[in-house]
């Protein structure tokens, strides 16, 4: 990982290898990051993504172990039980003749070849809390 | 809706049911939000998205109604006769082991499980005007 | 191309028929950006775009010719010999019933109707230099 400091955030770069969730979560802390934005491009593998099924009150995950590019990765930081916690959708690109696109809830991926990421962060904290209605941690501004 | 007050713009989270359209429009009514930019991750349904058909000059739209993750939303906040109007392009993920995408303009959509949204405003106005080439309001800037 | 300043940035329209990465580039050399982020939503046609194989150390790449709306779209600018280049990815979404999306890496593409970006400028710069490892230009943050 490197970072740069700009004006309204951090631009960084996760080298090939690295675990993007785990990693940038640990930057989080670190800096003393407790609610943000961010975006990135770049490409990964071993990526598990999925979706919250409401009526099952679960998450089904999919493993992708081939390398695709990150065509889209937006998410949002916030506090989970004073924890740092990183919430990412991607979109990923299948990298063969089809550029065919799957996107889903980011849960973690490893980068293929490089990630570059924007984050800004915001000095007052979010709070993420359990909801009963859902049974999903969602934030309490 | 739920509003936090960053020092760039506005954290937003929007709830089960609500209306993603016409709850943010209304917010920048509110608060005299007459330029901007957003993004949000989260889930919806009763997803009508589209796409403006040049040849025909009028927009194609195709209604989503089950949940889908909203895997990526991008778009800008101007003023089309003195109101602001969002101008959103979203790509939406089907919650199935495909996990595949669809992508478009953004008519309407409901939250189905939460949708958090960053909003930049700007202090001028920015501002839509018909353009008789492409039959469509566009950015006069 | 049309521009107006923000306070933290430049929201940009191009126009129909004006070249998406050509035109950036050259406002980027115009106002001196050596460093930025930016997003777009819009429609594009003649649209090259594709993704980088590690294994054959070379970018693959396609051209959709017909309009995509561009569901999504987002990237970088930092120097690579001396010069702002622009590092972006995108999701493009059929103009048909399916609204299914490919994405990828953005070589070129076309203006269809319109493109509206918005640029954040750093000041200080960023710099790509050739990384032996991966055979890529990479950030040297």
């Amino acid at each position: 990982m490197q970072v740069k400091d700009t004006e309204t955030g951090f631009f960084i770069k996760l080298s090939r290898g690295e675990k993007v969730m785990q990693t940038l979560t640990d930057f989080c802390v670190a800096r003393g990051i407790n609610a943000g934005v961010l975006h990135a491009v770049g490409a990964v593998k071993n990526t598990e993504i999925g979706y919250y099924s409401l009526a099952k009150r679960e998450y089904f995950f999919k493993t992708f172990a081939e390398d695709r590019e990150v065509a889209s990765f937006t998410g949002n930081i916030a506090l989970v039980e004073g924890k740092p916690f990183i919430h990412a959708h991607a979109v990923l690109s299948a990298m063969d003749d089809s550029l065919s696109c799957v996107g889903a809830h980011v849960k973690e991926a490893e980068v293929a070849v490089t990630l570059e990421v924007y984050l800004t962060p915001f000095p007052t904290p979010f709070v993420r809390e359990y909801d009963e209605e859902t049974g999903l941690k969602l934030l309490k501004l």
